[in-house]
């Protein structure tokens, strides 16, 4: 880890466990007969993965004094809708994959039917999370959290962006470079601009550092998706805790395919440079959101 | 069609008219390459259904004289949720359906991974016509329903009725008669049971008259729910418009497999006169809804 990323791993740990004391209290404890629903809720949430978007929101809202409460809520409520669209692309009518942060993959782990419900509880419990009375004590606040998160993540954008992905699998020929840019605008670059940009929405910002930060999150998101498709490409499935070289096994295009690793490098690194630009009207509180940029370039997984 | 549901059919037709046109401006015209998610969508939504639901919205709002505009998106929004669960819920992975309103299931008529994504969306899309500022200018009512439709549809809801029923085609033994009672409930009664309310929350009403009409969707979802149970027994499915004789089948426990066809139509009755009796505080506006009590029994499809 090299010195941009120094103080960033220990904050983001920290972050990440306070989202799963978040999580606990905020999904349903298994009982009864719908335990199952409840346990695999649970599985798909709580202790895996990077939790970036939930980081974002939470050092988003940082910069603005928002309460820990209402920040740690509107972060565990994007990893649910992270988490819900992890198993339902997962699935075999989908992308037919077993093997998820490290471990196995919702269907693989219960079964088809629960991993599906587990999926739609999860998107719906993350509405209601916005919802409740402790996000924020304005309602104006929170109905905007809500327009925010069903665009992002619904038909014009997350399912968007995965509708799109099984289309081109079915194409007969590969995208190009303008078709990709927006598939993943649309699968991971929304869900993540709102996550940068709801701290903003949260503190009531003037509406020119909300645009920043949602500016901030779009670079990000690209960087993070060619990273991730680096990774792909680059690492073994120990290495990344879940399948690895699908996209060429799936003939699927992305920048990495198309531009090769090299090129593909050079541009994440430009849209880094992109992003923490965005934070010039920040202060040294956004001081880890400029190292997460260059985090997310850097990861090994 | 006896005296009591005189004019509730040209009513109902009307209404569905209506949503019929809501839905069309609600939800994305087919275009890109994300037409298919977006024909799947309309294809679930638009030109099918009793739109018992959306006709509870609607009605309920005409008490407490919501805006047309209001009542209509939020109508149009219910019946979002309840398409996106058919969707499914008709999945192979869950009831493995093939017909549904008289046509093939998402999944026949697309694909699985279209059906799951179409399904995703509406939900989505049903938050975001509530969040939109046209529902209502009060967001203290917009996130009140959002809050509402959420905890109605979720984990502790619809989600969960779902989950119930899947595990009972697995259990040891048939469901008992409170156990039938809670499953449908969550399944199919709280959603009801919020489409009534809805309008009350949207005309700000007094907390009695919205409770009495939350009270009336919940007898009237019982009633429902064993009249549908019955049209499975007994009906074919050109009559039903679904596949039926699929409980038996299953070796899925109802009301009516468990008291039998004329101690559950009893039953039903008993539930009608219980619904009706929560609109005594109502005057003749109400009558609509006085009569679709009726119907919900006596339809045969």
């Amino acid at each position: 880890m090299d010195q941009h990323t120094i103080g960033l791993a220990d904050a983001m740990a920290d972050a990440a466990r306070a989202m799963d004391e978040g999580l606990d209290q905020l999904l349903p404890r298994p009982e009864g007969g719908e335990a199952r629903l409840f346990e695999a809720m649970r599985y798909s949430t709580i202790g895996g993965g990077k939790r970036l978007r939930g980081f974002l929101v939470l050092e988003g809202s940082r910069q603005f004094n928002v309460s820990h409460e209402s920040a740690l809520r509107v972060a565990c409520a994007i990893e649910m809708v992270h988490a819900y669209s992890l198993i339902h692309d997962d699935l075999p009518a989908m992308d037919d994959d077993d093997l998820r942060r490290g471990k196995p993959t919702s269907h693989k782990a219960f079964d088809e039917a629960t991993a599906i419900l587990a999926g739609d509880a999860l998107q719906t419990q993350a509405f209601h999370v916005l919802a409740g009375e402790e996000t924020h004590p304005d309602p104006a606040v929170r109905i905007e959290l809500v327009r925010l998160l069903a665009r992002a993540a619904g038909a014009r954008g997350m399912v968007a962006g995965q509708a799109l992905d099984m289309a081109a699998e079915q194409a007969a020929q590969p995208l190009d470079e303008s078709q990709i840019g927006r598939l993943q605008l649309l699968k991971t670059g929304k869900l993540i601009e709102f996550s940068a940009e709801a701290g903003a929405v949260l503190g009531k910002a003037p509406g020119s550092l909300r645009m920043a930060l949602g500016a901030y999150g779009r670079e990000l998101g690209a960087a993070f998706q060619i990273a991730d498709d680096l990774l792909d490409a680059t690492a073994t499935a120990e290495q990344a805790g879940k399948a690895t070289g699908k996209d060429a096994g799936a003939g699927k295009a992305t920048l990495v395919s198309l531009l090769g690793l090299e090129r593909a490098r050079i541009q994440a690194e430009r849209l880094v440079e992109q992003a923490r630009r965005h934070l010039d009207l920040f202060d040294e509180r956004a001081d880890l959101l400029r190292k997460l940029a260059t985090y997310v370039i850097e990861r090994r997984n």
